[in-house]
Parts: C-alpha cells; structure tokens; sequence
C-alpha cells in the first residue's frame, strides 16, 4: 500500500523549477532515484537536463508518485491530473494549508484523493528520505550525498526541524545513521499508523522514533507499540495546554491531556523523550546497543569517587538495579588498586591508573566486572586525557564477546577527547556528554528487557564511516 | 576566622617535591602567592628555587598557613610541630585518612588541631583556588596561568573530578569563570557550614555551587541558604542508598535520606541538580542573568515551531508561565511575517525570515517582545548557520536596556556554530546546547523571584575573555 512511496514507478516533481526548493527537490530526486522523473512546471522546457512538462496532463507516461511544491489552492485540480496519470500517492511539501486556517482546503484535497484511491503524504512537510535506496524525496537544502549512510534508525516526525535541522546536525555529526525519515507534516492522510507497521517490518530498521504533536489514533498508535519488535522512542510536542495550542497552529494539531497519556504510553513500552537532544540520543544509544543481559545489575568503572556516586544515584532514581559483584570479582578489582584502597563498587579506578597506567588497569576492570555475571549492563567513565583511542576496540570487543552493553560518558579536552569519543563510536559503544543521558539510555534498555523488546536485530551495529567533526 | 586560608602571611608546603604532585603544589604556590613560602621536604636543600628545609622546626620564620601533601601517618606530629611555628590553618590534600578505614587517625589529628586552637582544612581534597588573588593552593597539574580569571562563581565541593576536572574543563571552554574553589574532601574540621557565610559576603561572588555528599548540619547549612542573598546551586551525591555506601568510602561521608532533605533544600530556596553537567549549566546561567522582570511570562522566539511547542511544554512542566504577548505586539510581529501566516506566541519566525532575511527580522522580533510588558525573561532559539555573530551584541544590548534576562539554545554546526556562541556568550548571553537546560536555568530564575532573591550582584557579568575553544 505504501509502495508508491518508498519504491515508487515514475514519479512527478510538481513546482520543480531551476532555483529555490524546487530546484532543490528535483535535485534531490535525480541524485538518488534511479527510475523515470518528469518536472512539471508551465515556466520552463527543460530543468536539470530533463525535458519539463507544462502541466501534468502533458506528461506522457503513467506515474506512481507525484512530489507537490506548486501553490497550496492548486492542489485539488492536481490531484485530479495526476489521477488521470495513475499516480497512487502524492508527497504535498507546499505549506498553506489546515495550519495556516486552511483547513477546507485540506479537507477538500482529501476527499478528491479519496475518491479516486490515492494516498496523501503531509502537506506541510519536509517529505521522505529513504537512505538504504538513496531517495531524498525532499527540498533539504544540504548536499548529503557524500554524509547519508544507511543507518538503522527510522523516524516518523511532524517537524522541519525534527527532519531537515536534525537531519543535517546528524549528518555532520556523523555518529548516528538513518535508514528512513517520514516528515509528516500535517499529516492529513498517511499518518504514523500507517508507517509504523512497515517500520516495525523493515529489516533494515533497528528503532524507531517519533516526533508527534498528536495521535491520529491513539488506541492503534498504543497497540502497533505494544506489539513492536524494535524499541519505539517518542517526542510528543503539544503535552501541555500552552504546548498544545502551539501545535495547533503548526501542524494543525489537537493535542490530548498528556497526563493521561503518558501512564498508557508507558505501559504500552513507548519511551519517552522531552528534549530532542535527549531524543536523539535515546535513538542513538538504543540503535548501537545489544540487550541487558540477563538479570544483571548495572556497573560503573569510573575515573572519580563523585562520577560513580552521582551515577548509582541517577540509576536508583531510574529504577534499575546498581550490580553487586561477586567476592571473587572484587578480589580480582583489589589487586589492581594500591594497598591502601579496600575494593568497592562503583569501581574507582584513579587510585589504581595512578599506581599503574591507564592501559593496563582499565582494560581489566573493564574485563574483570563483565566476567562477573551480576552485570547486565556497564557503564564508563572515560578521561579522554589519560585514555590511548587504540583503546577503545579493546573495549568494545570485550563488551562484544560478554554480550553486554555498554556505554560511555566522556570527559576531557580537545583534540584527544575527539579522538576518543570517535574511536569509541566506531567500535560501537555510545558515548554521551551528559552523565544523566547514559543513564537514560540504560534504563530504557532495562525496560525492553521486562518487556523482552529487541533492539538486538542488528547486533554490534558500528558507525559506518569515520566522524567528520564533533559539534 | 579564615584569613589564614584565603590571605596567608607565609605559607609552609610540607611535602613539596622537585616531581609529582608535591612539585605541582609548590610550583602553583609560587606562580600566584607573592608572600613568604617555605618548602619542606628532608631530601632536597632547595626546590624551586627557595631553600628547603628538611623539617618543620627548621623553618625560621612563623608562617600563618601549612599546606600539606606528606604522608598521611605522619600528620599528628607535624600538626604540633607547625603549630609550635605559628600555624593557625593546614590544608591537608593527602589520602589516607577516613576514606581508607582510617577514621582514628583523622580523629586524632582533629583533636590535636583543636588543642592548639588550628583549623585543619580536607584532607583527601585538591585544597583552594582563589583566582582573584591568583592562590592556587592545590596539586593541580594543568597549567593554569593564562586561563584562570577571576569569575563570580564559588564553589565548595568534596570531589577532585568536580575540582580539578571541572576546573580544567571550565578553564579550556572559557564561558564560566571561577572566583573561588574550595576543595574539602573529607571535611574533617573547616565545612560547608564555615564556608558558605564567608561567600554569601564576598562582594565578587554572584552565585554559590556545592558539591557534598551529606551535610555536616542539615539545619545550619538550610539556614544560610535561606538567608543567603544569592542563588546556591546544590549537587547532592549520595541520594541514593546505594550513592550514599559509595559516598563512605570517597570522603567517609555518611548520607541521609534524600527523599526528606529534598522538600526541605526546595523549600529553603537551594537549586538542585543532578548530573554535573547541569550544575554546571545552572551556575553558568545564574553567574550571568540578570533577574526575572516583574511579574511576566518567558517568551519564546524560535526557529521552528516544534522547537516553540516542546520549549512551551517544558515551561509549563518546570512551573513556568508563559507569555501572553498583548494584541499590540501580535500585531507588531504579524508585520514581520508574510500575509499568510498569523502571529502567535511562541514566535515562530522562519517563514518571515525566508521573506526578509534573519539580520532585520530576528533582532526586530525580539526587540518587539521585549517591550511587551508580560515579558519576564526571553527563550532565544539560534540556528547558527542563519545568523551573523555580529547580530549577538545588538540582542544583547536589546535585553541590558530592557533589563530582561535571556538564554539562547543553539543550534547549528562546525565553525559558524562556534563563533555565534562565542559571540553570544561574551555578550552576555549564556548559550545551552539542550534546549531543557536553558528552560532549567530560567526555572531557577524564576524561582528566586518569588524568594526575592537576587542574582545580580554583578549585573550584565559578561564573559571576560574571547572562548578559547568549544568543546
């Protein structure tokens, strides 16, 4: 049913033209898409070396997508057109409708798809970027051929900014990688319902995150999460009154009383973000990490007294269980500390680093608490100063042949702390600038293990590339 | 009471060394202090330069202060011994002591201290950075000499990663400056409770941050905070049970149950963080705000309206209202936008500045809020890559004549990302990389409205010099 869209046969740039958005769209679209591609616009022969139509009657071959950035009141009689050319689904990123006040518009351009069995994407919206096929369905204005790398993360977003804004930070930032984004817009037909279901099957897609200023339906939106395979993380902008009267004149959103959503949201396994910085990397953590193992608490290697303090508290507050090791694993800890420190967790490493280097003693604290089978999970500090970046494959490997997960939080200057926090990217383990957004990331872990939710369908998932920069 | 710690006459440094921390502690000592120093150690005749004597009672001249980084179990009989030379303080930096099952021994030098009338300051700790004289009374091994300048930020803290870390990581990025650092590790005599009146009156301090991992007296320390004509930022490890065995063995602290303290640090006026990135972020902010304007609301200027809608629901989670902009200013911003769009609050202003460009239309929107009466304190939204870093001294100076304090959440990347935060930072304007972490600082803010505390002791406090770099 959504064929049309992801892998469509033909498709029609409406209000292509040779600057602006439409001529970002047609670009975007002839970079990646490898079938037939037909401009339209009454103002132009050719555009990008393709022959342009004046109308989209006078195209000559039947479509199955239409792309729409002419005028919003043009919309209805397109529609018509583009039936009459077999076009089964149109992407309408022109704005100017239902948030705009102009919502008969909307309705009307609706039932006319309806009548004649067409789906509708947005308006109001940024399109779909599909990386594993290299379609940018978009006017994103930022060159992405040599930055968009088929990652494993899909997002379903009502927001320019959620979609281009974000989209672009993750590209430069390069630390984590989208397989499809749904910019939805006002979402006046194809909504996150639809595209859940085909989320949750893609092979290809280990999370999925939404960006939603309402639910269409939030029974079906609850039951295609309960039911999910893969690990849904969710970003409802509107929750409060102010909020929700915001997204009303955005996407034409009606929010609900999210304190009545958020305990049913909960239940149904949905994790919730209320930052989009924390939403990414919610996304980015659940995207790279393997599952809790079993039973297991979680431990902590940290350079600091403080650092491993704070984070047994953040745990607690989280309601995940700090790891108590064995004897033996603090007997084996105790030999790597000086005489005077008893052995004790969280591991305080420094005295022992001090008394012997980095490169030796934080490998094998590191071995030492996941050997013990009281850890489900680990968390580390690391110094970037005093951390050699060959490191951090050790590390990985380690967390990889113990199947356990583990993330980092990243202190330290410079150009070493890059370097680090590359090198641990790359080797899979997700590194955080906030200690508290590991420790989120671990405790949405924790619960898909209560709710036995995979996120292991692309296990010891890497970075693909090198970073570019650290923002 | 303190003067022997803050404005020594001549310091002995036992314990100092030609390596190693004992050769930081004297090089930092000699760099800032211009008064008489005196290293003792008995294997060196000199060291740095100065004669060295090989013990105590060698020294020739009485001295005020003691810096001490000797062994741990030779302290009690160089606590008389120093005394015996007119020593009326010791900071004690060694380890050794409570934190290692060595209660007894701390006990013991306390009470020796106490019957010569010497206070004794740590030990386990970094000591004191005073960057208004230029004292750094600390091991500290990062060079410090062209980055530590005097900011309004004090801190006491029972942490080395929250001492010397932090410090380090604020020195490099720049945007917050320290006034004066009190490192007291286990706090076996000087605390919290001695400290706190000291900068509550120290004219240069604008806000107070503490590290502790318990109190020594819950109810001395509430009652300078409620007291206290400035912002104190707490950062309260060992909340939790598990934090709380952790925090024994780091500085012997014993934690209480923070499920009761909280109400009542709340109650007495203390903001609470949780993660030391937020800590930090709190005191950034309050280091540089001005305070809340008169009864109003936090507008909101943004770049996209799911920015506008998320920051509104935080607000209105943090207890914050919002702006209610008056028919005048609608009509003001409606000016700005193109015909289609109708003005609302938050003020999303992208369509108007892909009608006019961002140079005229960002600073006139927010010129235009800040002249609505309702506007207490103003959300910027900044997308780097959009905005000219000469815009930052125009908003500045828009919210110094308005008296309205304003954060800025950034977005954007690579190189015109940094130079607009820089710009806006030493203009006045703290810059958040969350967008929940400005909404935190303005809920602070807002806070100490209704206490009638102020944060403006330092008033339009700008950053003193260009960020070095952004990490």
């Amino acid at each position: 049913m959504l064929k049309c869209f992801f892998d469509p046969d033909g498709i029609l740039v409406v209000g292509a033209s040779d600057r602006g958005v439409g001529a970002n769209l047609l670009g975007n679209v002839c970079k990646g898409y490898g079938g037939r591609i037909y401009p339209v616009n009454p103002r132009h022969e050719t555009l990008g070396g393709l022959p342009c139509y004046p109308a989209v009657a006078e195209v000559p071959d039947p479509c199955d997508l239409a792309l729409y950035l002419a005028p919003a009141r043009l919309l209805p009689e397109t529609i018509d057109a583009c039936a009459a050319r077999g076009v089964r689904g149109m992407i309408i990123e022109s704005a100017g409708f239902a948030e705009a006040g102009e919502a008969e518009l909307q309705h009307q351009a609706v039932a006319r798809a309806r009548r004649h069995g067409m789906r509708l994407w947005g308006p109001n919206c940024m399109g779909l970027i599909d990386a594993g096929r290299r379609h940018v369905f978009s006017f994103l204005g930022d060159p992405w051929e040599k930055t968009l790398l088929p990652g494993n993360i899909s997002l379903v977003v009502q927001s320019g900014m959620l979609s281009a804004g974000f989209l672009t930070m993750i590209l430069e930032e390069g630390n984590m990688h989208v397989r499809t984004l749904c910019s939805i817009g006002n979402r006046c037909d194809v909504d996150e319902n639809d595209l859940l279901p085909a989320l949750m099957d893609d092979d290809d897609t280990a999370v999925i995150g939404c960006y939603l200023e309402s639910f269409h339906d939030g029974r079906r939106f609850l039951e295609a999460c309960r039911k999910s395979p893969k690990p849904v993380v969710l970003l409802n902008g509107g929750r409060s009154p102010a909020g929700a009267a915001a997204a009303l004149s955005h996407t034409a959103s009606l929010g609900g009383d999210h304190a009545v959503a958020a305990g049913a949201l909960r239940q149904g396994g949905v994790i919730e973000a209320t930052d989009p910085h924390e939403f990414m990397d919610l996304l980015r953590g659940l995207a790279t990490l393997r599952p809790w193992r079993g039973d297991g608490g979680a431990a902590i290697v940290t350079f600091s007294g403080a650092g491993g303090i704070l984070t047994a508290d953040l745990l607690a507050e989280a309601g995940v269980p700090l790891a108590r090791p064995g004897a033996q694993t603090l007997r084996q800890l105790g030999e790597l500390y000086p005489p005077w420190m008893p052995a004790s967790h969280p591991a305080d490493i420094w005295p022992a680093i001090e008394k012997d280097g980095a490169a030796t003693v934080y490998p094998a604290a590191v071995r030492t608490l996941l050997d013990d089978p009281g850890t489900g999970a680990l968390i580390l500090h690391c110094l970037a100063n005093r951390l050699d970046p060959a490191l951090a494959d050790e590390l990985a490997g380690l967390a990889r042949t113990r199947r356990v997960p583990v993330v980092a939080w990243l202190t330290g200057n410079g150009e070493r702390r890059t370097r680090f926090r590359a090198a641990l990217e790359m080797a899979g383990i997700p590194v955080f600038t906030e200690m508290g957004r590991g420790v989120r990331v671990l405790e949405s872990l924790y619960r898909l293990r209560e709710r036995r939710v995979t996120c292991d369908c692309n296990p010891g998932y890497k970075i693909p590339v090198p970073l570019v920069t650290e923002v």
